[in-house]
């Protein structure tokens, strides 16, 4: 077998996930993007791969890059690549890789969870048992059915997908803002404003992208 | 319009409950079967209806049908029917309704909403945020995917049912124990042993019919 290639990893990533990356390549680890610096240039200048997952906006910036003269390529720990300067990595011809879908279906697990949790005042129910109250006033206050009501869906990429598609296993009726109507998404009904999805729902998921673009979209009126 | 029917209201019937049937009937309120005695035997003599919100087993028994001669009808409030002595009813040639369904749908998220809960820890998340400590350890421990993972179902009646079809939504494999296999669930693989079920799957729910036949119908092996 060849020599395993020389690869960066940046970031906080657990022991498991070192092991991982030792197994497969020669691993140089750092713990933030600044750290590079501290690096020699011998041990920069042949490095072609870089292992990051890194959480604070463009932390890798064109300063890294130009600490990385042979840089090919970033495999991003993440959905979000916001700690990558995207467009210089363009412009320097470096690939970068991420990890979109991983996570949608915990996502949209969590949000029903939440959903259903919130309703049904789960964490009153805890307090309620271990209170011993039920010992002495009966039962606890009627919730909120779930079932059956009008769901609300702000951005329907994959994780409002995931999200509409267990909503409709508790028959309920999916309603979704966008910036324009899906064919795939035909028995679920579009709304063309927040506002007025925000009107007619019982509930409401919130599922953008983040980044400036959203930042703010959910105003006061909605 | 007809003079309205007279019915004997046993239970503790919510006000709204009580106002509801006195708009639709001539009502006597008590609060348990035994409360009848009290009742003059000429304002018991001619009653032929009772609205039933009991919860005794076999509160409604031989005694209580004896002191409404002329009983023709028990309206059951909820789907269990044990307050009643049913075996007196069928002899006595006096009807009993109850309220199935009602209540499926609400069970069953409550069952999935607890499957996520316990799963992603919610607990621990909201003691987590409250406690201030992400401020200083950062992220909570990670916790364990609950789509795509497999699920038993013992006992596939119509609460059984709406579980499944919740659980489909979360792409996740249905298993189920029942006394024979249903037609209506090729989907979903039958096992015809309860501890069979219990060591193929991640998460096990419970939806017997309560009572003597099904009690300690869980056993350690399971």
């Amino acid at each position: 077998m060849s020599k395993k290639n020389e690869i960066i990893v940046i970031g906080d990533y657990t022991v498991t996930q070192l092991e991982k990356l030792s197994e497969e390549f020669q691993t140089i680890f750092v713990n933030k993007t600044d750290d590079l610096r501290s690096l020699s240039a011998a041990s920069r200048k042949n490095i072609k791969g870089v292992a990051f997952k890194g959480h604070r906006p463009l932390e890798f910036d064109a300063a890294s890059f130009d600490l990385l003269p042979e840089l090919r390529i970033i495999s991003n720990f993440g959905v979000g690549y916001d700690g990558i300067d995207i467009q210089e990595a363009i412009r320097r011809g470096i690939k970068i890789t991420n990890t979109p879908d991983v996570l949608n279906d915990d996502v949209a697990d969590v949000a029903i969870g939440m959903l259903i949790a919130l309703s049904r005042n789960f964490l009153n129910g805890v307090n309620w048992i271990k209170s011993g109250e039920w010992g002495k006033s009966g039962e606890m206050a009627l919730n909120r059915t779930v079932s059956g009501k009008k769901a609300g869906i702000v951005g329907l990429g994959r994780i409002g997908c995931a999200i509409a598609h267990r909503l409709s296993g508790f028959k309920m009726n999916i309603h979704y803002y966008s910036r324009s109507e899906k064919s795939s998404a035909k028995d679920w009904k579009f709304h063309n404003d927040p506002v007025s999805l925000a009107e007619e729902v019982d509930f409401l998921f919130i599922a953008l992208v983040g980044g400036q673009e959203t930042s703010q979209f959910v105003s006061k009126e909605v």
